[in-house]
């Protein structure tokens, strides 16, 4: 076997002995073996014979997923690899703010480090496609978004990165960041991002309006940090959906939290649903525990995508999350109280499919014709490859074994 | 180091270079050597001279905390150590229940057997006291007690074991469970259980009297059930309270879950929680995600003790549980919004020191003259302990290591 042997992705080999998880099924189907030829699964079968001189990889009748999709989380900003962060940071969203920027300053951080530090570890376990926000903030300027750029281009082979152009201290209420913003975008960031067009920018009408001009001027698709709450966040989803409408921009805007989506009255709930079903706007959500968020449940009845996340990684908001895509289908799962083996499977679709979805990311599957994105995983049913997220794991991406057991094999990664 | 040689508990030794855990500090203390004289910490101090032949164990600068209070699970009905549960159970309280009921059945489940692995897994992750709830039934009898009381027994010197006789199926509405559970108590159950006196009693008043009969002429402690809802759940909460009080029984009851203290009026919560104060009544929270339930901060707030447990271990009731209560303190700080390190340490207090008060477990704590129960495990802060739960543990039971990065070592049990 060589998996360790040269970078260039894009390969071919055999993997033996592997149980396809497809969307909608909470069992893995019967132990197959999949032929990858030069990064793309050309076929999948019983007993196939394999090319000569390719490698061959014993998947042991574990189960197989596509690689997982990170569909939400920060970039730059992780304290990853770094001394603990001691959190005494205050409860509201200045104080957050703040804490970050003095936390930054402090450490000295180097930003495209970080990155690099947090892509290799979701890699290795296994998320082969990243949607990252990258603060564009008239403190700062684009050195985040330079350093994060670089971490990109370095880790193109590896790991599929989307980078928000995020305004996180404010669009239009922050003189300057909307130039900022259209620096960002023509350097290479890949999606426009927004933010609490009433609570942060105060005039909602005046940011979703600046946000989705962006949107148009350098057709990049959109994603919106909404935590207004109840009939606020409501209002602010109901402008964000009478834009998509008007623009025709169904199917690429993303709304990220929602929390509101959990607080309005249900009819509102229902009828809101219904239209971002309709616009194809997704909602990102990492359900959290501590709070109103959006039910998955109720959003795949409605038929809205849903997508999951980490949100940031270790870093001065919140010491919780550890980037691992399987862990987060599991808090999904425990956030909806989703307890039988089809629910599981809700939540693992998320961070899988549905997260592919809403990325816009092609060839996603475990079927021929598909990219040879993969996570080689064990476990009897999806639920409990979910429940244990066990460290066990085998990362293949481009038809390369690039991380095993949790750790980036280094020879694969700029050797 | 002679650390599987023999059984006898109770041991010796020299615990070097650790950093001690207190209530309410969230680093450990300055390192420091900690001296076990026959199961009791005799010393602690900076560069100890351990007596002749007694083992020494190097702590490597990781925080030292007392073992974990494991403060509600159930015992018998686990699934540990046996091929997934694909649960497809419906969602009502019946449906769970014959469940069950039929799973058990079916898997002809050794209920000895079973609270061994749980007891054995527990203690392998540091728990070192465990209150456990076995189901009383006029179904089953008294046959998964007795296999509990073996375990117990035979996990005597590693492990203790708090039993309830928790009278799963209704207790005044089920005619016989009273008797039983007098043999039960006779048997040597530990605690007096008791369930939603009104949504499954029907007889909030008939219920509660047994209870607390029961507890009086057994001479045992109280721990009820509560899942009740808002004012219905209030109102058991109260008609608890009066109990407690005019029998004297401060001190001696907890409620577990007690969820309508996370949706009852605030002004009633407020109320509620001063009187469970005042009577020393426990609540016990495992911080579910999926539901109200009661603020750990409010109820330390009030002076009131709150504890935390597992719930049902990998059974048909829920596939989420490890059994790990440094997981259940991250999933506690999550549930509660907990960012900061203060916050989280409170989490991990309701692990250990708030569920040793709740237990009425006696020389707990990392100090001189507490029973020496440890669990050393690395972490710059507590809240970083808490937050990786990593699999790098020392458990030491008695002065003893009986676990170390989560296994058992096996001469160390029964050899």
């Amino acid at each position: 076997m060589q998996e360790t042997q040269g970078k260039s992705l894009m390969e071919s080999m055999l993997l033996r002995a592997v149980r396809p998880y497809k969307s909608g099924q909470c069992d893995g189907g019967d132990t197959v073996d999949i032929l990858i030829d030069r990064g793309v699964i050309s076929r999948v079968g019983r007993d196939i014979v394999p090319p000569r001189d390719i490698p061959v990889v014993d998947g042991g009748g574990k189960l197989v997923l596509p690689g997982l999709v990170e569909a939400h989380t920060h970039l730059g900003y992780s304290f990853l690899g770094l001394p603990w962060f001691r959190n005494n940071v205050g409860s509201n969203l200045q104080d957050k703010i703040n804490a970050e920027k003095a936390e930054i300053k402090r450490r000295r951080i180097d930003f495209q480090l970080q990155a690099e530090r947090q892509l290799a570890h979701s890699l290795a376990l296994g998320s082969t496609f990243l949607r990252g926000h990258v603060s564009i903030d008239t403190d700062t300027g684009l050195e985040p978004l330079e350093g994060v750029l670089r971490a990109q281009e370095k880790y193109k082979e590896l790991l599929e990165v989307q980078i928000v152009a995020f305004p996180q201290a404010g669009l239009t209420s922050r003189p300057g960041t909307i130039a900022l913003m259209e620096e960002a975008l023509s350097m290479g960031a890949d999606v426009v991002g927004g933010l609490d067009p009433a609570q942060s920018d105060r005039d909602p009408k005046g940011s979703l309006d600046t946000v989705f001009g962006l949107a148009q001027k350098y057709c990049k698709p959109i994603d919106i940090h909404l935590h207004e709450p109840g009939e606020l966040g409501g209002f602010s989803t109901d402008l964000i959906i009478e834009r998509t409408k008007s623009l025709g921009l169904q199917g690429r805007v993303t709304i990220s939290h929602a929390f509101c989506l959990g607080d309005l009255k249900p009819a509102d709930i229902a009828r809101t649903l219904d239209e971002l079903a309709q616009n194809q706007i997704s909602i990102m959500t990492t359900a959290p525990a501590g709070r109103a968020c959006p039910s998955a449940a109720q959003l795949v009845r409605a038929g809205v995508t849903v997508c999951s996340g980490s949100d940031g990684v270790r870093d001065s908001w919140s010491p919780f999350s550890t980037g691992d895509m399987l862990e987060r289908a599991k808090l999904v799962a425990m956030r909806n109280n989703f307890r039988r083996d089809i629910d599981v499977e809700l939540a693992l679709r998320a961070c899988t499919f549905e997260g592919a979805a809403a990325l816009g990311i092609a060839d996603y599957g475990v079927e021929e014709g598909c990219s040879a994105n993969l996570l080689v995983v064990p476990g009897e049913t999806i639920a409990e490859a979910v429940i244990n997220h066990p460290v066990d794991r085998i990362v293949i991406k481009g038809g390369h074994i690039v991380a095993r057991n949790g750790s980036i094999l280094e020879n694969t990664l700029f050797g």
